[in-house]
């Protein structure tokens, strides 16, 4: 979630967590993370989310965050536990980095194997603490930006050229869906399957997906208020969600679309949206 | 907290959990990290502990660790907010490290600000995101530890000694009790003030200081057990603390005391038990 207000998720999250071992099959593990500011509130669990009583905390203590980056693991590399357990935080250039991801990369060990020799003599840092690929694949996203960048921040438009040439190479090794935040950005890639929706004035009902739960937002809003919420699949069934192309790099920020490019050769085909 | 065996907090944590607000003035926010293996959860609230809904579910959730660390802050340097929270958290040699800072650090800014400079053209690393003391000594001192020690992590005593070095640099400039641990070593310095208990067999009932509450620890524990409490003032008014010495440096590991050493150039007073 990435919105121009603090806003809580507790709507969003009810339907989620039921994803977490009850309405779908990512049961090995959750996490949630929320920016306040340059803060950040990591809650990991390896409990299934529909069971968890972290879980159930966050369902119902209302956190205000302008970006949130929640995960539910179904487990491919690396076993269940508390270290595989995304998201992952790191800090660089002095803020914390959120990252969250969905896939499986069968092709980046020989890459991050590679990379982690040569960055190893150098001492660059960012070293998996778990052993799932997602993990792996974060940390060496973090190198490439450090050596790239070096130690002052890049200027957003080219941290987005940057994370576009380096989601081109890990997109080549497999499926690399991903979610990327310090608090002020959020970056979604979308290697094969990712969708988002944009809340704003006139505001409606929105009714979950998977859950028999609705929410009008008309009445906890303002007019000013805007929310973009991105997930794999539609958490709601009742609003217009666009899906978003395969080999597709988007920035979020303040709850907009802020910039778009393709990270295949070929260009993706146009956006969509599903249901208006 | 430091165990030979994953042990919950919540007899601890319950007293505690008081003087965020209630029974002393660290009212200023708190947090606790629990690690589970090489794994690790944070939990940070900028709220008092006293009146947390996370603290709440802290005190009811068991969650089995071999080593915690928890604190209450009084904010003495950087406003109150989440990323001003301790313990923070940054991974170093592929593990998490977690560090909780009791004191004031007035004269080190100079020294951080002179380090930052010097490391910020080599890159390497771990800078502060929030604004106090506390998370600029962390970040000098893995800034130091990397750059002595390069990419591989040290041996277990050689750390000892490193630290030892760089809390005598530090200690210098302020208070400068911490808490650092990875999960398998808790370090302990004392600038001023830290007391300690070791529970083993054969375990007796312990009451907190802060709260009429009381736990007999030979119903929950086997005779193999051994939890070391570090504590800045006995959280029990029954057992047997011991006062650790004014500049002096501790490692923890499987619940007794492995390593000790003196921080100040004259050689600090000998240990006393408060109370047997």
């Amino acid at each position: 979630m990435n919105c121009n207000t603090p806003t809580d998720i507790c709507f969003s999250f009810a339907g989620f967590q039921k994803r977490g071992g009850a309405t779908s099959v990512h049961a090995d593990g959750w996490g949630i993370a929320f920016f306040e500011g340059v803060g950040t509130r990591v809650f990991l669990d390896p409990q299934p989310s529909c069971r968890s009583p972290i879980a159930e905390l966050v369902r119902q203590y209302p956190i205000h965050s302008k970006n949130v980056i929640a995960h539910i693991r179904k487990a491919t590399h690396g076993r269940v536990a508390l270290e595989n357990t995304h998201p992952f935080m790191r800090e660089l250039w002095g803020r914390y980095w959120i990252f969250a991801h969905n896939g499986a990369l069968p092709g980046f060990g020989r890459l991050a194997a590679d990379a982690a020799k040569a960055e190893t003599e150098t001492a660059s840092g960012f070293q998996a603490v778990g052993d799932t690929d997602s993990e792996d694949a974060f940390c060496w996203l973090l190198r490439q930006l450090r050596q790239r960048f070096g130690a002052q921040p890049p200027a957003r438009d080219d941290l987005f050229a940057a994370l576009r040439e380096l989601s081109i190479e890990i997109g080549s090794r497999g499926e690399f869906n991903y979610l990327l935040s310090n608090g002020d950005w959020l970056f979604a890639h979308c290697s094969r399957q990712l969708a988002y929706v944009v809340r704003k004035a006139p505001f409606a009902v929105a009714h979950l997906a998977d859950e028999d739960v609705s929410v009008d937002f008309a009445e906890l809003t303002t007019p000013a208020d805007r929310v973009a919420v991105i997930a794999t699949t539609p958490l709601t069934d009742n609003e217009c969600w666009t899906t978003m192309p395969p080999g597709s790099l988007w920035l979020f920020v303040e709850g907009e679309v802020l910039m778009q490019a393709p990270t295949v050769a070929a260009p993706p085909r146009t956006n969509s949206a599903d249901c208006c």
